[in-house]
């Protein structure tokens, strides 16, 4: 007989919240799958619409992210290449190659880089975003949204400036990462010139789900993340927590329909983690591992119980993780979470850089992002293992209608 | 009507081989698909065999290769350490964790550090290898390959010692990154205390096809890679230029079955290169780009015509890559190339840290690899945009008997 993946790790979560001593065949117990179909090559997101996508679109599995400062000066340039961008946005997250239907010549650089020619669309999104940054230029100071001002410094940040911030960026989200990587790449090239990269985070594996169609994934402890998180099925809190209102800023109504995109880079320490004890990662947590249910009982997508008492306080550690992102605990607060897994190689003492690339999508970080960071980075027994090492804020234009391209009414 | 990235690019290659100037509508002809039907994630590769698998073995879609270096001075303790690694990659191809079945404690860490549970095998192999500086201890001088000499310096090399070399490497491949990752992870994690990763690298797309039932892939130039490539259905040469022979190594008879693996990895010049002419990228590779065919004509699986000639030398120039790594340029041998794409983010200008990690399986670099190299290295025109940074040499011991450890026979 072999034992599958699927069949590991679990009692019942309410035998081990209750600190049961006879745990022996709780390795043989069924897991969760955290395993969806294999999504369709084909599948392809409209580029344009009310609102950008891969933002409330089902999550796909990789990412390239980039992170881009303008080099010009010249408004006229930086316009210029929105709407290149857009085209050619339009393009590939079709499945179609930048310039197609465009008359090449033998003699000048393809239009396309071509490595993904003949890969299909791979459900790629771009989605595109303003640092405070550009607000300084442009002329753009007096449209700069008033919740567009950069992260405060959070409790054990050690953030490194050549992994953070920038004047623009692009989340690319693709089910292949050569289509991922092929976006970014060309967005970049056609940016020479006008842009200059700055930083960029791969990322091989979705940590959140934001559709109920969606299986939860783990993150690099190895546990489910993302369960409580904002689904595009949510309509009312996504209208409430994630789309800018038009009245919500008057200096920045073009921002309306769109989204501020809030970037953690955040290395986990991966050898001293898998040094712990199960009992003490799910205390940190607040859930078990194998099903990722509350240790307060039930599945995982029961509600957590934060007044349940055990032997030697509430069952759910006044320092666990899900305690403290409670919305009771954040006054009421949700977010729409699409982060990844990342690792980046080595460190000089060959420890995996490694870790997860939080990406969320707020209407205010002010309110919905900031106060609920600065009590984790304060109190959060996971930080022991986590140290924050990049980030970044843009604003988020609303969607591209055909014949506009992205942030138009911010030019306008 | 849209144009897909199926339909892109390409005019004849004997009309563009012969300097066609009405290349107009080259951007709407047909290009030949590099993608295949999505893999079923729960397929699963047998651990064991005659060979290890990985090699032959038709190449997944993601790579996370790991160098290793002992940090005991006890034989006994590193042919434990392969004891364990042994079971663990049994256990992890078959899509199972490591420790499934073992009892666990509550108190202790997780066997398995829980980020593929849920996930199917997705294809899975783990392919060990054994380096030069492992042999120069633990008793295992006399029993060295002599063909296990570190590689020369090669004309142009540029190689980083923090991305080179290792006394074990531990090549996975996976059709999902995070079970890659995953398998890599728990192997150092087993191997604490006993080895250090010396160094790792990812890569997200294969840039070589191993059996005949795959499309080519394209690299990162935007070219197919490895039309020419051996597959597991040559039998014949995969005997006779892959697997080591019983007679090979009088020193060495525990390697027969076994190959030897080279690892380079190749940055690609990637900016200065999209900003060259696609004439020109064609006379460097001496393909075109939209199907893979020989400039000399044909299509993509046509034989080079290396005498054919054009308006001013040959068709395919004499320093195009496919002339000088054809066979016939190099005393008929040919090679089992396995590599992949890779991003590790910008460099310090913003520059895409890019290229192709370059694994092939051979069996004898030093007739096999080594005078093809020093070849390109001199004189391939594609030097230009290729800088070699990292590099590695690994004897990899045969398949796995049930019941043995890898390398087994050499220990004995």
């Amino acid at each position: 007989m072999t034992v599958s993946r699927r069949q590991v790790l679990g009692a019942g979560a309410a035998g081990l919240a209750a600190g049961a001593a006879a745990v022996g065949g709780f390795e043989l117990a069924q897991a969760a799958s955290a395993s969806d179909p294999a999504p369709d090559p084909a599948l392809a997101y409209d580029f344009h619409g009310e609102h950008q996508a891969g933002i409330v679109t089902p999550a796909q599995d990789r990412l390239h992210f980039a992170a881009f400062d303008v080099t010009t000066s010249s408004r006229d340039e930086l316009v210029a290449l929105l709407r290149a961008w857009t085209s050619a946005a339009a393009a590939m997250t079709a499945g179609r190659p930048v310039g197609a239907g465009t008359v090449g010549s033998y003699d000048s650089p393809p239009a396309d880089t071509g490595e993904a020619l003949g890969l299909p669309a791979s459900g790629l999104t771009l989605t595109f975003g303003f640092g405070p940054s550009l607000f300084t230029r442009f002329g753009l100071s007096s449209r700069k949204p008033a919740a567009l001002e950069p992260l405060p410094h959070f409790p054990a940040d050690n953030l490194d400036p050549a992994r953070s911030d920038g004047d623009l960026c692009v989340q690319a989200c693709a089910n292949d990462p050569q289509v991922a990587v092929h976006a970014i790449r060309n967005l970049a090239r056609i940016g020479f010139g006008t842009v200059a990269m700055r930083w960029n985070q791969l990322g091989f594996g979705r940590t959140s789900s934001t559709s109920t169609s969606q299986a939860t994934p783990r993150n690099l402890m190895g546990f489910k993340d993302g369960t409580a998180n904002l689904r595009a099925e949510d309509t009312a809190d996504i209208a409430r927590f994630v789309w800018v209102g038009p009245e919500d800023d008057p200096k920045a109504e073009w921002l309306a329909g769109g989204s501020y995109l809030v970037a953690r880079r955040i290395n986990i320490a991966i050898e001293p983690w898998d040094r712990t004890s199960l009992r003490e990662q799910e205390n940190l947590i607040g859930r078990e591992r194998a099903h990722g249910a509350p240790l307060s009982g039930g599945t995982e997508f029961t509600e957590l119980d934060l007044d349940m008492k055990g032997s030697t306080g509430p069952i759910i550690p006044m320092n666990a993780h899900v305690r403290l992102a409670h919305p009771t605990q954040n006054d009421g607060t949700r977010m729409l979470r699409r982060g990844y897994n990342f690792t980046d190689g080595t460190d000089t003492l060959g420890r995996l850089d490694a870790g997860l690339f939080f990406l969320a999508y707020v209407r205010d970080p002010g309110r919905h992002y900031v106060p609920m960071q600065n009590k984790l980075s304060a109190h959060d027994g996971l930080m022991e293992y986590l140290q924050h090492t990049g980030s970044g804020l843009w604003a988020v234009p609303p969607g591209v209608r055909r014949g506009e391209y992205v942030g138009q009414a911010l030019f306008a």
